[in-house]
């Protein structure tokens, strides 16, 4: 046994006068949280507010930096210069760091959001620019990746800390890629059956796709969601079920792979 | 003599495909450079741009926040609760910081902009926490302030460091405000003009009001401008007469009041 | 009886990924929707959906322009010149125009949103110029105003079709204006009393003041919310006690007062 | 010769405290002016002074829309859905039918922006949904198309009122596509070297390619640009040669192809 995961899970995600998500609910069930850095989704407000609730329950605070698009939520694909995605990620680290700091905090870890994500985990020199330009102003910053992606591969070759990622509800090819949205079974929606599959992965140190096949990984945080009332409930299951089963909860410590 | 001071001017207020002002013009007369910020002017790339070619020519970068209203170009007065000020600022602090750090360099100083400078010159309270956000998050940095205002005596109960601040182009009334710009004589629009009154100021050390009344003061650094050529050529007058009359130029060092 | 009042409520606030409000069940009560045409809350896309969902339900369309301020939801006082300020009115009133001709209907009122509204209430020459923008480029439109105010000045000032509003639930001083939030009692929270209220007000043809004085003024609309569920409770209330009275129901026709 | 032709540039595409181009000098020689319409560039103030400008000139008032991308100057390509690009194309129209409308002028005309007109001259369902948002608010309206284009067959299959525009400064190939900028002789330098190319386009009723072919179009509209000097000049060249040789100058009537 002796294992140890970090739950992980998208927030800060309102703006202005709009509420996304239930944050504190979340916030009593996962581990590290990742931080909306106000260009997607997120306001200085939101994160202040969101940095101090965590903190104040000792999740871990990250930064979750994505393209500059507020009213397509960062989903839109962009098609940047290198040097300008590096400015874009580091403005947003830089304001997150400074954020976490005022709450007498730190920035343990980041994940990149959206459309910035999805592009980085087809696209290994796209997903080192973006971790560059994060390790520039934090070196000592835990990388989270989707495990099995060219994300993977961009963080172990810079030989950052790294956490590898699986998701609790959705489910997964043969080639470590999720299944479409658009096919029967692609997400998870029992919370008995999400915690089961995730209690699965982490024992065996694999992800296990939908023909049973299973690809070793190293796995270091289980993502969860919070959007909607169901999705709180998995992610309570999920704790509940790995606690049951003597898993270790833990912010990341992050290590090179 | 050996008196040193500071010349300094905002840059870095280009914002996507517009341009504003003559950065590298100025870059070559300035001793610290106020850079935006991102939310009243300027974008991450603008801000690397500038302070790339600042920290080349070995200017002191500083941030220049202001309040979030790119139309507006930060003019526009705003209320915000004390707490969300602090938020705005240190946001913005936190970015300018990553993004210096990206170049090698360091944020030695910070002015405030537009409205919510006017409106801290004014209110002291209001200077307090736009001050306090930013030493929080950057307690060695170098507080600009107009001399003779509530931002000077917000940052001196601080206890910070602090650059006490004149300008080299608008007279002076004998309260130590600025003659309104609709008054004949308000700007000073003649470069040789500009940097006698300067070089008068800097060696009495005090405000020379147009009634000729002396407001002693520590002065610290110039503002300077640069958004027309005639503006160029004040500043770079200015720079002429006081190193010909044996003022040394240097990067603000700063030092509590 | 032969009365008859329009009910109007604010919506299509929500804006990219963030939902505000309950639009589809206040359509079910109100007669007119206040809709927000993209600077303060609402996009393009909430502007379409939600004319759609109004005309479906033959529910009036109006416009409800807002300061360029998504963030602060245009509760933010801002100080334009009148050009600026015709402008940026005019300028949400064609937007909402075509989106409305797009499903096939008309945009058949305007009602000034939030900080913008506010400053109308007191100032009658910014009212003035908000409406001469607004009948500029819709002469036929009814301007929707807050009986007894500035707003209400202007209007009458133009001739042009007027709806005067009170609200559902909201107490009244001596002078027409809304008992501060702050206050006890200032915010009705029980539907039946808001509804009572609202009965007696257009049965009086006066607005009803907390110390029971009547200010005789003509009732064409009564403002409901719906951004909680106990708004919602509350305009159905005042709907089905208007309606149980005799009072008829009807989007505005405006008429000069 | 009896042939009539219009000059188009786009303008109006200053920001807040920010000027692109030469709007004035331009309206001097333009009959047709493509006005930004507040998401790419321009704002309401800019859209006012502009069209005010080119209606006091007689040069007729046309849409510029893109996508909302002030930062990116809309040259990002988006993917939307049809219904929301049509949404954003028709917000767009509305706003500047207004803004026209309160300079007792009329849209004339309406021409896609940046990557929105790269992507419709590429994707004629695109372009159909631009141009039906379009024609389904403003019906009367000209459609300006890249002659040979995508555009142009989806105005064409529309039977709506279509202008079809060539470049003044840009080289062809022998598909009618542009020359491509990073290649040797692709933008026309030399102010009468495009005045004649425009000529000779304009007699022959045909594009003429760099290898001499010629792809005979109706030619409706000349696009000149105007944000350098150099531009300038090459408007005027091509203004002065095409009158000089008895080609009459007038903004679009529009007829179906």
């Amino acid at each position: 046994m002796g294992k140890t995961v970090d739950l992980n899970a998208d927030m800060g995600e309102s703006f202005g006068p709009w509420v996304m998500g239930n944050d504190l609910a979340l916030l009593d069930i996962v581990t590290s949280a990742n931080i909306a850095c106000g260009l997607h989704a997120g306001d200085w407000d939101v994160m202040a507010r969101t940095m101090r609730a965590a903190q104040k329950r000792g999740v871990g605070i990250g930064a979750h930096p994505g393209f500059a698009d507020l009213q397509g939520f960062g989903r839109q694909r962009m098609t940047l210069r290198p040097e300008s995605l590096s400015n874009l990620v580091r403005y947003q680290i830089g304001a997150a760091q400074a954020m976490a700091r005022a709450e007498g905090a730190e920035l343990r870890h980041v994940k990149l959001h959206g459309a910035m994500a999805n592009m980085a985990a087809e696209d290994e020199a796209m997903a080192r620019t973006c971790y560059e330009a994060v390790l520039g102003v934090a070196p000592e910053i835990t990388i989270m990746v989707l495990a099995g992606t060219a994300q993977q591969d961009a963080a172990s070759a810079l030989g950052c800390k790294i956490a590898c990622e699986i998701f609790a509800d959705r489910a997964y090819n043969d080639d470590a890629t999720l299944v479409d949205r658009s096919l029967p079974g692609a997400v998870i929606h029992d919370p008995s059956e999400a915690a089961m599959r995730v209690l699965n992965m982490v024992q065996a140190g694999a992800i296990i796709t939908t023909s049973g096949a299973h690809l070793p990984t190293r796995i270091d945080t289980i993502c969860l969601h919070g959007d909607t009332p169901e999705a709180v409930e998995i992610a309570r299951a999920v704790r509940e079920k790995l606690e049951g089963q003597g898993v270790m909860l833990a912010p990341l410590k992050g290590a090179p792979l």
